[in-house]
């Protein structure tokens, strides 16, 4: 009998080219496939709920997979445990109903971004290192413009846009955390780069570049050459998906 | 005018072969003597405080090298930040007495050893992951019998073991915070992986394996083969040099 399996699982983005498998290039979706493989000594397709870039981190990432295997899940579970890289770990694996799709069962899915403006080397690879100062205000002004429903293609790289890039914005706001500035973003859906296209360009307006006033026109005008700079893949996390 | 200049240093010490400076291997000490000799136009000799192995962090590492040169403090340590890798930091810079020596002239060094039990890929480079019960009161009076003056002998790597092990142990306490056993130890002097060795040996304590009794008796031995593994760099941090 064909079962369906759910993987919750961790990792850090910086040494992977990204969730989405390619040949030759180490991905997260590619590592963990071949394991899955492995292990169960059949052909694996691996579904994620969020594509995430080459860099980009995931604390709470959800995928599935189905298996003839008679194999318990609790041996998958330590067996994957003892295959997979120190990158990845799998927090959590059930069976699931046959529909559940990784992807397009979900309903929101939350990132938050971290920018960092102290001074260590131990964030250098989770966190955006800024030491101009920022406006918090104006930055929370302009997370609020996003919220509900809006075309975002002023805040998708070009060449991955699709036909519809309408998203649903449930959350979006920023708060203070010791020598942190830190995003997070709940929507229905996300396109290519748009949360660090988001953030790039909202510190633009916390540094003055932009006023509140232009991230508005920024976001109507669904044009990317207006928007701001693309903020880095290191400093985004998936934290959640919600079914 | 020579001047003498004291910098205290953060890095991250996964990429480098340690402090020592090494023909061919990437360290501390060889990254910053090449940006200073860069910088200020002649031959340096950096002295460290404590000469961390490899895979061993610093949050305040102190150093002092003299120089001919008249570029300002300031922009010696701007020079400096654009010039140096990603994983060292200079966190202060100033003149010091001519006498000042980081190594001689420190009275006590404080190191910490970080355990992890919790489940995480982001701190596999910065802790040491345990996921077995580890009785922390047992692990506490392991550590008072260390207080004060003993003959480390017994947790001194072999090959590098001086004539003279007495070292005197100011502090040595242990701390749960969250998922974390925190183990801080400040001495006059530190042997070669003492802290490494006294934390593998207290671990072996906290599962059971040894006695408090048997941590004692391994300490007066004074006999390398008695004590318990040495747990791995990567946990371990110099965190301040006391003048």
């Amino acid at each position: 009998m064909l079962k369906n399996i759910r993987l919750t699982l961790e990792y850090d983005g910086t040494d992977f080219h990204g969730w989405q498998i390619q040949p030759k290039r180490r991905t997260v979706q590619g590592e963990i496939q071949e394991r899955l493989e492995q292990l169960l000594g059949e052909e694996i397709k691996l579904i994620g709920a969020g594509r995430t870039d080459a860099g980009v981190h995931a604390l709470r990432q959800v995928a599935n997979f189905k298996t003839e295997s008679k194999l318990k899940l609790e041996n998958i579970l330590r067996g994957l445990d003892s295959l997979l890289p120190s990158d990845i770990v799998v927090r959590n694996i059930k069976q699931v109903d046959q529909r559940f799709h990784a992807r397009f069962t979900a309903k929101s899915k939350v990132y938050t971004y971290r920018i960092y403006s102290g001074k260590t080397v131990f964030l250098r690879d989770f966190t955006w290192e800024l030491n101009y100062h920022l406006d918090l205000n104006r930055m929370r002004a302009a997370a609020e413009r996003m919220l509900g429903e809006h075309d975002f293609s002023s805040f998708c790289v070009a060449k991955s846009c699709k036909q519809n890039n309408t998203c649903r914005i449930l959350k979006a706001n920023w708060r203070r955390l010791k020598d942190e500035l830190v995003f997070e973003i709940e929507a229905n859906r996300f396109l290519h780069s748009m949360v660090r296209a988001l953030v790039g360009t909202m510190v633009d307006v916390g540094r003055g570049h932009f006023s509140v006033l232009d991230f508005e026109r920024i976001l109507s005008s669904r044009d990317r050459r207006k928007a701001g700079l693309t903020a880095p893949a290191k400093g985004l996390y998936l934290m959640k998906v919600k079914y």
